[in-house]
């Protein structure tokens, strides 16, 4: 009587199998349950007040498509072996598990030269070492070098499990419809094409995909101006660097103290200079995994009232959302410009109360600059989706589709812009 | 206790509220009742089988979508007085009451020079004439010839209600969430705004729309390509003209026995060679609307069993939903390549057991051409969308957004076509 | 490179995917694309502008959740052969072919003692032998003969594929959310349990399901007051009844060619007296499959330019949908005030024109009673609905539910009404 | 050009327009953030993995829905001032302000006696301090001391838009489609009835409203047992409240180093046994406006390290979600039953490791009882739903409905339960 499916009510997705022998127990772990206290999106929380769900009801999300990939493909003749399903359902889930707490705000400011999928592989190897070796399989097919690497390109390609769930998850929270992908199609026209030799070497789209991926590409895009890179997240993103670097200037000042009050295990990284390096180390993971979105808010509150006037004006903005302004510019500003700015911020600062000199050291606090980049899609030819026609022959997306959206988005936007109090007024900005 | 509006269940829009007074009448009439039975995308249910909305819907949500832009623009400052209301109201629901039955693959064929706008311009000036005058707003509406432009903009022009409407009813009924639109952030965010000396002359999009406004422009092209010039959907528009062809050349023979069983309605159209002079006459305005799907799927049922067996195998074709293939081609075909195929079908007709005059005859009924032209967006000064910064600076849509994809939808694609029986093997052929 | 499936884009369940070599060979016959052009709700179109949808598109999507119910019941561990795996699909789509044109409203109108399912029978066996017999364990499924019998309580039960997929589409298409049900975890929850001696001989509903069973019940119970038995609906139900009863009236009365106009194959019914010992004669087979929806539609617009004024009145009411009012009544009407009622009726149709004697031979087809019956749950043995437990143990549905709602809703409620025209106000009602 | 609305982009209803001069001063005060960092669900989150909404999204969402409700009365004839509008947008804003986290769990673990209604009551009056009376009104209507009691009844009664606001968003965000409801069809069939003498005192349903509203109370019934009294999450629940009774414990033996990682505003409360009447001191209003959920989740996961083994093992199910389980019961264990199973606990921890004297005193944070309490519609007269039909008179809903499930839910349904470790099998178990 007892199912060999546990099931989760997922708004997205509906009902989510998971089979209870092989994936509940990965479930069950501390680094994967951490997962439910990271936000997917980062500060997009405080632009969209729908869009709190977590990197674990993500990780479930491509879990699920990859089930259904899989189902497709074994349908259409590509044979998957049991211990192959359960090696791709697992790194599905344990894909994103390195990511730590606003992720792609922080990851450079916590540890230098990070990637989280360096951490995603290191917590890969130890589970697998808590496991007996169970995931073997699955590090290979993290790593991309299993011998059918089909199963690494729906995992990580441009037209993966990830993808398809984060931006179908990500309109559905944030409201923002145009996001809106067809998920559902584009896996029931994916196709297992046997190239260069292998025996099965390649994921492509049947022919009757092309308009749903071509929709997909094109919401992608439309998801990045309208969400991931909207002003005001951006604005946030800036507000919690700063944070993090008046943290570490208090701490390499040896006031400490001021900051005491945070999270230990946030102050675990502010307080060294680790690099990669230090991924394997004991410590490193300990500290890492029992960090989450408590720990930076938690922080905040506490440095929101810390003796330190500038962290506690930081801090206050971020908790009440009182966030800085985002303006985009034609080009990055030139160096007599970004100066004339910093002295308007630095006499701003003055008539706040901060002497001259600490005005001039903040000011780069209360002034930082970005650059957007985005690039709709990747022709090139390692990187380019394939598309099937009925004659088994192959060609590039861009070449099939009946309009040249697809061509355009192919090309890198870039746009600078600058951030700034909404108290000071800029001489001379534009839009 | 009487409510001042009747309300509609739509499964798109949720509940619409019909002022009782000011519109019901002319729901009422039969001419708004008759667009009931005439479905939106014609033979597009055959393909779409949940695609059997019909143009009375659609009426009714081009209504309700009125009356929501009437409410963001007057929230904006823009006065719209009860008469306009009224007037604006009454137009969004009359715009296409002078479509026929499969209207876009018949109008030429029952009426030489027909366009289903001159049509709906006599109803409404029939309509106005029963209701005593109060439709001489509307019919101002209609003509673009009120002194406030923006009326008719929301009404025609490429962001109106009408489009705003059909797509997303088709994309509901057809379940192709490719052409998914966020209709209610591009209405939000409509405004009025003040250019070329007029008061209040052009409808413009605020810049927090553009991605909604971008998204519509790329929906619509896919809603193009997957349904409405989807291979089957062109296939069975061939197969009816077709069919009223050889209606036609039946009663031009002086066979008018072989076809009479069809509706008399119908047959009133083909038994003439009537113009768009003609649509003034009472005679074709009765006939005209008393013309809907039933009749056309009356008489194809019923000549599927008629003497001629041309004419029975099309019907039968088209009853059963047998139809032709369509193939797409690099360019029109030449003349040469064009007269081996036309022999191809000859003989295989002869095969079924026509004579040869009879098949050489009918030959271009069963192999016909076409080219399928799509437009995602018109870049031109007139007709181009505008969009209005903060500042109160217009902006032509396709220079403010981000990507080139827009631009690039802007030019004209055309694909040349064939369309014939899948019993045949044409000679040569590509894709 | 050809996939073994059809796929069909429903906006209920997303893509549908058919067996190309098992199911699509019945899908093109015609019985089957008839089904196309006879609405699945009938007249309640007139009332819900959405719900055009047609027994073409149900009988695709109970097909569809027959396909995920044995995909669940595998699961499950019953094993399902690939024989009854077809022949579990194929009875899905066929279940509903013998429904004629406004089915509820007409059956006894044309045939009497009929009853779609004698037809439905009647055509399967028709097709049966068109394909050499390969329906014969779709017959037995059908006839709740097979040795298994959960395959026919899926088809035919008070939770079956056929309820759940027209509840969901109905609610889609109304608009009308009440009846939304939670079809997919439904689905999730179904078990074929091994009562009684035979191997598996029941389906079953695991505990985990019980709260969206409940759901499905009480909404089943809001569409029917909502939809089905809508009053307006109901009165063009008897509209339509009572045309029909003119029509054959006037053919009894030797004046056939005041309805000649109309439909060949709907006339053949009104002008005999058939019941359902003629279902298996050919002539009433071919007329029956030449009938749907259009043939009614066509019929009515003809004989509303009829001579007979009461037939032609009646049709024009249909036709621009100027129906009766239904009023409720606590009871049926005593004789004597239904006397009553006549004679105003009566009364009002000579001030139309008509003679005394006409008027009063007319006056059952302008006021005529009805009750509606609904009951929302059936807890007899025979039909109850079994809820497993973890420990395998099975009891009745309203017995495990914590509240007594779905106890409450297992008696039946009986609402007799009246219909008339709303120019009569006729004395003394109620509500 | 500036918008008078701000737009937030909703996931549930859309875009929400936010009047900027009357209300974004209120949403950005540090009391209505505080909402974005406490979950609406508590611990339904670690259930449902999409329910991590805020109480912030649901203030604005019963906001949004206070606004279309207003609309509605107004077109139908009930005016409604400026400074009504203003007052009663604000109070259906603010109705939650004085939930902290989990509320429904900790409030009485946290303040004697206390009702979130008192603190939100309480914050109230602070911020109408500290906007200089702008509040007035918005109080009265909190209060219900407004002369137009239907302002009132919008905001706290059967059917107020926080009831359709939390249902319609709990169900989108947990994905239980059973608890779906029409709130867009309940609000259009809203009305203000002038009874006993006032002018317009009751807000009651129009007829074609019953059904809506059946459906709404039989959802709303179908989320307590699937959601809000799933066991899952009362586990967690009385999980949650073990900690902190364990927590204050310890401080009482004095032994505070034991728990001082934790939040020092969270121990604010721990260390002292305040009541209601602190509610108004300043001290406890500070720490209880910088509580939320970060500070529970934060100092778990410091105490899953404390040297208090029982505090640790606690908190440790807590983080990792290692809950007990949850045992319904027919009726409340008795007491020898109760000391039998205390013993099999006290017994099962000493095998962890505790003295026996420990292992006494802690087998009741162990070993907890309960009660679930439901009662779907209160029928009495001052609570009632009234319905009004065409003729104005007024009726209460459950005899105006045509089923009796609405009668049938109104009693009362009390359900007992026990919750211990899954480690241990207590005897005699029931279901």
């Amino acid at each position: 009587m007892e199912s060999r499916f546990k099931i989760f009510s997922d708004p997205v997705h509906g009902f989510i199998s998971v089979p209870k022998d092989e994936l509940m127990p990965l479930i069950q772990t501390p680094e994967v349950q951490r997962l439910r206290r990271i936000r997917q999106l980062g500060v997009g929380h405080l632009v969209f007040p729908g869009a709190e769900h977590t990197r674990f009801a993500h990780a479930l999300g491509a879990m699920a498509l990859m089930q259904d990939a899989l189902a497709v493909l074994t349908e259409k003749g590509t044979p998957v072996s049991p211990e192959e399903h359960s090696a791709a359902l697992a790194v599905a889930l344990l894909h994103d598990i390195g990511h730590g707490p606003f992720s792609h705000t922080l990851e450079h400011e916590l540890i230098g030269n990070f990637r989280h999928e360096l951490m995603s592989r290191t917590l890969l190897t130890v589970l697998n070492e808590r496991f007996g070796g169970s995931l073997d399989l699955a590090l290979a097919l993290f790593d991309g070098t299993y011998e059918r690497p089909f199963f690494s390109q729906l995992l990580a390609s441009q037209l993966d499990m990830d993808r398809l769930d984060y931006l179908r998850r990500d309109s559905f929270h944030t409201g923002v419809v145009e996001g809106r992908v067809g998920v559902e199609r584009i896996i029931k026209t994916l196709r297992v094409h046997p190239t260069d030799g292998g025996p099965d070497s390649r994921v492509v789209i049947e022919e009757k995909g092309i308009y749903a991926v071509e929709n997909f590409i094109l919401s992608r895009q439309l998801m990045y101006w309208q969400v991931y890179l909207h002003k005001t997240v951006l604005a946030g993103d800036h507000l919690l660097r700063s944070i993090l670097q008046r943290v570490r200037a208090q701490i390499d000042r040896g006031r400490s103290h001021v900051v005491q009050a945070g999270s230990p295990d946030l102050l675990f990284f502010l307080e060294r200079r680790l690099d990669r390096s230090a991924l394997d180390e004991p410590d490193t993971l300990h500290h890492f995994c029992a960090l989450d979105d408590t720990d930076l808010f938690y922080s905040l509150k506490q440095w929101a009232q810390a003796p330190d006037p500038v962290l506690a004006d930081l801090c206050r903005r971020f908790v009440e959302r009182a966030f800085f302004r985002v303006r985009f510019l034609e080009e990055p500003p030139p160096a007599t410009r970004l100066g004339v700015w910093y002295d308007q911020i630095g006499t701003w600062l003055t008539k706040q109360g901060l002497s001259p000199a600490e005005a001039e050291a903040v000011a780069p606090l209360y002034l930082t600059q970005g650059r957007t980049h985005l690039r709709g899609y990747q022709d090139t030819h390692e990187q380019a989706i394939a598309v099937v026609d009925r004659q088994g022959r192959l060609r590039e997306l861009s070449r099939t589709t009946d309009t040249p959206a697809i061509s355009a988005v192919s090309s890198r936007v870039v746009k600078p812009y600058i951030c700034f109090p909404k108290e000071v007024e800029l001489v001379s900005g534009e839009r």
